[in-house]
């Protein structure tokens, strides 16, 4: 059955922006390596379902990331329909913006880090050479009329440092709004957040003139714990949140099979709501049970499980 | 690791009482039979890691629930243990109470349901006939100074009827009260309520005089949502929480391995955001991966299912 939509929750926005991550953060960290036919498949099939902005796919280096290697052959099979300001891709640094432009997308992401220990294993630089990295990057997306999101990963805990200052992430995320971001997205890589620490980095951003209308948050459900955080950011004002169609993807980081918030659990909690995602639950949840028969593996989404049965690990 | 508390979230109360129900509603909905010894061993385990309110075990037609037909003999093993206000026993009739009363228990609850359908399916009674069945009940227990808890179910939405009007719930809620309840539990037994509804419901109680002291909240995270819904009643002044150790229980009406809420992810929860629940999370931890293993089956929490990576899925 569907969850009985009683009576708009008022603490909630009246509508919100899902920012579909499953194709590029969801498949980037499943163990099984997708082919491009499969995954703009999959883009289309989301987007047929409602989802406005999808991040498509990653112009890493494919020594880091096999799982992406075939960014190029997905935007390409993908067509028009890969690109535009709600297509964006990421782009680790100049090379992976080069790689993007030649490819005609209309948006980019660039990931920094909160922490000097994931800045290090993630992109081999210290923070400040990070910022500097992309510095270009931002500078040279922005004279191509690129929209430009500035992802902060391990907002709340690092595997390595444990908990992560607020200040620090708040002076990681003023500086990346500071190349020129459009918007930030703040992650809890390893999904240690809960709901005092959320409300508390979002107090301390809004206190240095980085409002809620420039943020998205990006919860993994590692500890259960995704869509409660989601929606005391969205108490709080925001409006934009990343989630993974299916709740693909694992975490690199922590010994479990949860990733991403689900898409299908997010917009669940949103109808009952009465907030508006433009999604159509009942397409998405055929796309993701489609989805895990190519993964094979069953989804991590409650929603899906609960609602595609066959899918379901009994 | 642990989840860094950064902060109290001032949103919650200081302190709130888990109302452990794995042994009973968990064990209840297992497809395994445990033997007595275990489920013994289970609840002395949990009291031992800090769990100060336990449901025991259910003294129901051992017909029904082949699952719980050991109630006394569970009871007998725990000895003192197993006894006082504070290790209620389900008792569904007077035949029930007959058998709690002669185990020496010091609270009972009972199993009302919000829908006609559901009190023909479970009680093979009309709501009415169900209250009047439960009058004598509560009468005699309280006769015998036992603490009496009253359950309601199918308080948002019921596999056969849909939606549940929330004026439904809280006259068959305002029923049990009259009866003499010391406190009801406010079930979300197929998991589809969202924040909006539990708002709702709340604040209807407490026009009618049921203030937030005399209730519990009893959510199935079947759609993912038993932590928010949860998180939406503390914010609302409740401070008693259904939960499972472990998420043990599936939930009979919906086709999903997901059952209660896992006692570790509201643990895990309150603990980040300040909140005392007097629990130790690594002996309960420690606990719940025991009974994955009697049951053989990984646990669907997933604190438990990323902290004690023997019994993940994958």
């Amino acid at each position: 059955m569907r969850t009985p939509q009683v009576e708009a929750d008022s603490t909630l926005p009246a509508e919100i922006t899902i920012y579909e991550v499953g194709a590029r953060d969801g498949l980037q960290n499943e163990k099984s390596i997708v082919p491009a036919e499969v995954k703009a498949e999959f883009i289309r099939r989301m987007a047929a379902a409602g989802l406005a902005t999808i991040e498509t796919t990653s112009f890493v280096n494919p020594q880091w990331v096999p799982q992406l290697a075939d960014a190029s052959e997905v935007l390409g099979l993908l067509g028009d329909e890969g690109l535009g300001p709600k297509r964006p891709v990421l782009v680790p640094n100049e090379r992976g913006l080069d790689r993007a432009l030649e490819a005609g997308v209309g948006a980019v992401a660039i990931f920094g880090s909160a922490t000097e220990t994931f800045a290090r294993k993630n992109l081999n630089r210290t923070v400040d050479e990070s910022i500097e990295m992309f510095r270009p990057v931002v500078e040279r997306a922005q004279e191509s009329g690129l929209w430009v999101r500035g992802y902060v990963s391990m907002c709340f805990g690092d595997p390595w440092e444990g908990p992560v200052p607020v200040q620090q992430v708040v002076d990681v995320s003023e500086r990346l709004m500071e190349l020129g971001c459009d918007q930030l997205s703040l992650g809890d890589t390893i999904g240690v957040a809960t709901s005092g620490h959320v409300a508390q980095l979002l107090d301390a951003l809004g206190d240095r003139g980085i409002g809620v209308d420039r943020i998205g948050v990006h919860f993994h459900d590692t500890y259960g714990q995704a869509l409660s955080n989601t929606l005391v950011a969205l108490r709080r004002g925001v409006t934009v949140v990343d989630s993974s169609a299916g709740g693909l993807g694992g975490c690199p980081y922590a010994e479990s099979a949860t990733g991403n918030l689900a898409t299908e659990d997010l917009v669940w909690a949103m109808e009952g709501a009465g907030v508006r995602t433009g999604v159509d639950l009942e397409a998405l949840l055929t796309t993701s049970a489609w989805m895990a028969q190519q993964l094979g593996r069953p989804s991590p989404s409650a929603v899906v499980r609960a609602l595609t049965p066959a899918f379901s690990t009994d």
